[in-house]
């Protein structure tokens, strides 16, 4: 067993409303930055983990992203390849 | 002026305490995960900003982040090049 570092990405599905992306929107055009055309927020994961190999702790994660991390229904997800912890 | 896409990781500053990923550790451990050390949860913040170029894009950004995006004391932020969007 080693250990690995696995990032994941977590954004709202596309063409759904993203009710936090158009808050920052509008306080960042509040606070001076009126060229700003759109924004999106996510969630960014780092999730430390044993596994036999690389492959393992990718499958893994994306296991853990179906199960919880992520919701099918609104959110979409991406896990970085795994590098060793 | 061009569009730019800029995509922002915002992560809890190694050291401080993160209850959010220590809750969703436990609720990993819960699942049955048990290999799973640690967790840390961030925010992925993609923003579309008009730009003269590359650099005045992420420059901008840098400003966004100090002035609302991050928590400078608690969190530390890091910004990818820009794209053109």
């Amino acid at each position: 067993m080693a250990k690995f570092r696995i990032a994941v990405h977590i954004t709202p599905r596309k063409g759904l409303l993203d009710p936090q992306g158009n808050a920052v929107k509008d306080a960042l055009h509040t606070l001076g930055f009126e060229p700003v055309k759109d924004v999106h927020v996510g969630r960014y994961i780092i999730i430390e983990t044993d596994a036999y190999d690389a492959i393992a702790a990718e499958d893994n994660v994306t296991d853990m992203c179906r199960k919880l991390l992520a919701n099918p229904v609104t959110e979409d997800f991406e896990i970085e390849s795994a590098v060793p912890a």
